[in-house]
């Protein structure tokens, strides 16, 4: 068992994919580090959600699941200006850490040559629980809610996330 | 009561005073976002520790505290590129608050401008417990442990904070 | 009638279409600023003049339109760094205003987000009167001069516009 | 005569210094070009005001002077990121010019390597008639209001500017 | 003969033809800067190396060449903020040059804008000699090694620079 | 004696002392790569020059002193939007090296954090050989030409630095 590691994602939005990744790195790690990545992008038809946005569906639903949230922290990062900066970007965001849990091929390159540590997480129906896929279903008028958990599902339609969505993708 | 309130701060680095205001805070919010401001900066005389470091004094010191961490985030933050543009990208990356508790005539009028709820933060002691005079005695050799909560002061050692601090300030 | 509204583009180039919001708009309003939004956008085969030409060629349509200049500023503004950041940032450069018109989808949503007031703009034949077009038109060799305001056209010569967009899309 | 040319400044407020500057180059030039530089800065002590209030004042105060608007544009400017970028980007933003208004020794040598012509403005009693004084006086509580054309005045009384400028200098 | 001339590119990689161009172009000028544009991108499928990279690259291939490296600097050059702001960048980062080599249309034109002289290179075989060309036989597993100059296949291999690519290209 | 070496300085301008730090490096390292920092600064009292015109300056006085140009690389590099950030985009910007030379504590520091080694450079009269003390005698019409390479002095009079420094100084 390490004792910290990084979950990198965009989480636009978070999913039922990526509490399983979370449950997940959890059972490898005493404290894990959440990083919501591009958290200055927003309002774009690939990344609807604010960072804050982000960040109250991921502690919602970890509090939904009953996760221990003394075991969580979730970071927001910008985007850095280069990627050969990412990784000294994060390591100066974020507490000290032993392991990156990443399934994107530019994350695990650039945590690899900086001989960081980086593991896969071994999704589940990974076609199915993606953020691509919620955010077709709610363009398209499929039922979304069923891919993220119910907190999340509670915040999109408080913030109306699904029309914020639709009306970013009108090209009227 | 609020319910949930940003305490916004430099934390360079985390010291008693901090922790009485995020005691105080508690008292009126129940969730408290704890923004690491100027998180981009590090390694200057007035701004050594990383946001990595800050945010890891602050989780220790809390938790040596026995203050509740489910009711608290810490959130690392960098400059706006213009002061008129510090409030929305705050509100961009954090989740949505009610008040913020700041003693800063910035920090004060630019929330204030945009018609949110700014609260003082009562200092006890404030000459004495501020980063300013804690840095100051670091670099004279001064008894500056005792302004810091132990995990912090513990946390500065292990990384060599003041070995950094004083080479920084070396004119050679 | 409002005191005063924005009307938001990019302007590349200013077309007879932007000619009728211009009119439509000062019907509404008794002072309008034209937001020529990307200022730091040129030479791209998108965005081929740079904001100085593009605020030349409004300057110019709207003398030969007899629109009273009085009522009007025109105001270049560069893209925010974040489209939660587009908004604050345009209120920092611009007079206060009362109303925005605008038909793109982002830029509705982000100002209803913040409470202010947007109205539509009755486009009339849009796929005509479109930049898009005068620029498919200018590459293509056809007739794009009957899109625009013949002051638009005179400059656009003058400068080489069209020399400078075919070169820009040359393959080689 | 020439055909048009720039006047640059800060005008953090817009005085009558700058007043008698506008009126003098509207007798050298055709067209001026009135460039709110730095405008991308406020609420700061030495920058107090954002460029959209600065263009308020600026448009009121000319109005007030009875200066003829449709020869004068006022466009906003941010720095550049490095001062050999500078010229190249008010280029860009700014319709063509022919020369240059100022007194300032960076911007005079920025557009003298450039070949662009520069002007001195010939300031009458321009220790009393300078921003700094009126910022001086703002904080000390002396007459300010008779340093700036009447319709300035107004304006920073009605968006509360001396209290934004006394807040800023809190070091509380 | 010219004093010094330019040699724009991005040479991701260094091929063939690059150190054919260089050596046209050490045909016309004393001195020759060889620019590595988009010097802060990397990592990605169509910019996989770092500007550290690509430079000991070319600099190897020239000394493999025997081409004198008193006559020739390598300098590297991120992109500008905007294309309008592109050719007082690279004025402002090289010494004095009299003339530019480039095929590339944008840098062509920015740079005729500003009265500099560009030359056409006599690109022999351009469609194999292409870096574009390089990575998708990297990708495919085809010979690309006969297209770059042995030197900087030995490089190549030595980083690794095949199975970066092809892990930044998994779509996983 | 190491492979190769980095030497990291301003050079505004480059002087003596400079020059003896070059041959001292080079006899420890075979590749020297001479990093002009804060490249993008140019045209301040304490940064006059601009990227191009020391490293104008810098390859004149090693051609001067017959050094070995084909043992030297000059790279220029900005200023990184964080300290934290430095190293990473000096790394990414320069082929490998395995020793840095310089007095900068800040400099050390930085690369000591991340195991880089550090080497002393062992001034002579540092008080005198400084670009400072070159800089205050320009501006006070003091000899500076003494202090650097005879072929700096010729550059510095070709460009008309001291006025420039002059006028960038003045006051007025």
């Amino acid at each position: 068992m390490w004792h910290s590691g990084l979950l990198i994602g965009r989480f636009q939005p978070f999913h039922l994919g990526h509490l399983f990744a979370v449950k997940y790195a959890l059972g490898k790690v005493a404290t894990l580090y959440i990083i919501v990545g591009s958290a200055e992008k927003s309002h774009q038809t690939d990344n609807p959600f604010t960072a804050g946005e982000r960040i109250r569906m991921i502690k919602a639903a970890l509090e939904e699941a009953s996760i221990d949230c003394r075991r969580v922290m979730i970071i927001p990062l910008p985007d850095a200006s280069a990627h050969s900066l990412w990784v000294a970007s994060v390591k100066s965001m974020v507490p000290k850490f032993d392991v990156v849990f990443s399934n994107d091929p530019l994350t695990r390159r650039l945590f690899q040559e900086e001989n960081v540590e980086v593991l896969d997480i071994p999704f589940h129906e990974r076609s199915t629980y993606s953020a691509t896929e919620v955010r077709r279903r709610m363009l398209s008028g499929e039922a979304w809610e069923e891919l993220v958990p119910r907190a999340v599902a509670v915040i999109i339609s408080e913030i109306k996330g699904v029309e914020r969505l639709r009306q970013l993708s009108d090209k009227k």
